[in-house]
């Protein structure tokens, strides 16, 4: 049963729909969060159909994911809109949203939307992805939502270029204007530091050794990013990376202090790039921005200024606030509008 | 049952003994191979006991695999010396082998050997493992011996020392001497280049879309290697290996020649950072030697030359050569000597 207190100041139901989970939201109208559920239907994981019965069409087990866990705001509130992000919208979603070529702009992405009719539902809109052809080429799907989110963060600076980190499985960087002519995402970078993190803990040698630390170890955290950017820093990733195995040989490393260390190797790699890519000294360092978990924000806070950024500006995590943003862009909610009469008929 | 052909000729019993595999051979008077078994039966992976028996003590597994592999050669040549390498000197072997400091020489690994006895039978020698303990530590355990055996190979060149390239799971790069004073291994680097692979290719996103190919796809190695070393290279490692999916996505690079791109950008790092090592320009750049599998050998020759290096040489697996050499310089072995005289009584 949804909490109706407040049902009839929903302006938006925003969905941040990955491939491991669905966080939905039920949003007022300045864009506040009033209600919020989490379920585990990642596109890769939805619900299976009820025993014995087959779904009649491709769809079906999205639907039932979206009902699961919103199911009573939406009948509840039939004519308020529905935005998602993320890998719903891709090849293996819902319905594919496509790609917008970078740059791109907040109006850009909302008159992309890609429209999936529910019957007698109200359709859900999915927010393209976006694709960067120069170079080696780049892909995000979601991302681009949390950047315009942190581009609507006021306490995040506002004139020229920033470099907004959002660290994680596939960490992005990404370069983006929060006002002017160029308002929006210019380019971005991907690094798969979480996942080759995860890769190698759980499916090389070097998990063989690793125990678990009762808390982070920042001593050995910094000790991996000094041999990412050290005095062996022309050994490289393949080499650094084995010392994790062969400082444990000598005793030199403990087996709960690996890990940390490995990540420190890893992220430092990272920022090591980054720093080749815009240089953190200079006549106009570009501000950097990080959104992201909290614990992976602190190690990466650590790992910039290690490599001689200035301190970054952490921002709130802004999925939800770019759904809000692209929502009103695309017309489809508006803010600060008056409450709807509350509905006479609820669900029980 | 034994080919008891030349039986006779025998002077050395040689293990070959890894994480994965037990390798055993029979060597004449120069160091021939007479005979030889492969056995599944790696320190990881050893025959259990009969059912219903519990082993006696730590070792019993370690001798039944030995007596599987090669326990008639065992019984019909009670006196003849068994020398192994690998693995099972490690701290999960048969018996922890220790590790000797770099720089070493024949004699000091001939004079470090661990025996483990064997009951009535003959002695179990292995030889120990290297550790350098300058910079980052690195250790080996086996490729000591191979690269005994590649100095010892007379198709390798003999002045000044050689750079011996070792590819794998773990690729070594050994900087040793053939000859003089510092004849032996000097130092060397380790670089877990083939471990990350099949990682990355059975653990994490980019191996979902790849499909094997019908043969090595040399193109798309290339374009991996180039990613490495072209004007993409201050991207890094962690950004490089996501253009393996994106240049999917694209349909720039297809399924089947994705595991080949990602193979070049990895040995592309590993050689990028042997570059920086050892800068293959200049007065006299080290020779290069490669030991290894044939289609291993033949990419990391590709790859070296991509990087400026001259051809290297290939030698011929040399662990075999290597326990040989070790074996005559304990004594364990005497090139060369007379045939025993055949046993009279051989075993059915």
């Amino acid at each position: 049963m949804a909490d109706t207190a407040n049902l009839s100041d929903t302006r938006l139901v925003a969905l941040d729909w990955g491939t491991s989970s669905l966080r939905a939201f039920r949003l007022g109208a300045q864009g506040q969060v009033l209600d919020q559920r989490s379920r585990p239907w990642g596109i890769m994981n939805l619900p299976p159909a009820p025993t014995g019965q087959a779904d009649a069409e491709p769809g079906a087990a999205f639907e039932r994911a979206l009902q699961d866990a919103c199911g009573d705001w939406l009948a509840a509130l039939p004519s308020v809109p529905v935005l998602a992000c993320g890998m719903v919208g891709s090849a293996q979603g819902w319905r594919e949203a496509g790609y917008l070529d970078t740059p791109t702009s907040l109006d850009d992405l909302a008159r992309g939307l890609t429209v999936v009719q529910r019957g007698s539902g109200t359709p859900l809109h999915i927010v393209p992805g976006l694709l960067q052809r120069a170079g080696l080429p780049n892909v995000m799907r979601g991302e681009e939502t949390q950047v315009l989110g942190v581009l609507a963060d006021t306490s995040v600076a506002s004139q020229g270029p920033l470099l907004v980190g959002l660290p994680g499985t596939h960490s992005k960087w990404v370069v983006a204007h929060k006002d002017g002519t160029r308002r929006g995402i210019e380019r971005f970078h991907t690094f798969m530091t979480g996942e080759v993190f995860a890769a190698l803990r759980g499916h090389t040698i070097l998990g063989k050794t690793m125990q678990a630390p009762a808390a982070p170890d920042d001593a050995a955290f910094a000790q991996g990013l000094q041999v990412a950017r050290g005095s062996d820093a022309a050994l490289g990733l393949l080499s650094h990376i084995f010392s994790t195995r062969t400082l444990g040989l000598t005793g030199a490393l403990p087996a709960a202090a690996q890990a940390d260390y490995l990540s420190g190797i890893l992220i430092g790699h990272e920022i090591a790039s980054l720093a080749r890519l815009h240089p953190p000294t200079g006549a106009a360092p570009i501000p950097l921005v990080l959104c992201g978990e909290a614990d992976l924000c602190r190690r990466y806070a650590i790992a910039l200024q290690a490599c001689g950024f200035a301190p970054p500006t952490i921002a709130a995590q802004a999925t939800v606030m770019g759904l809000w943003q692209i929502a009103i862009a695309a017309g489809l909610a508006a803010p600060g509008a008056e409450s709807t009469p509350f509905p006479r008929s609820q669900p029980a």
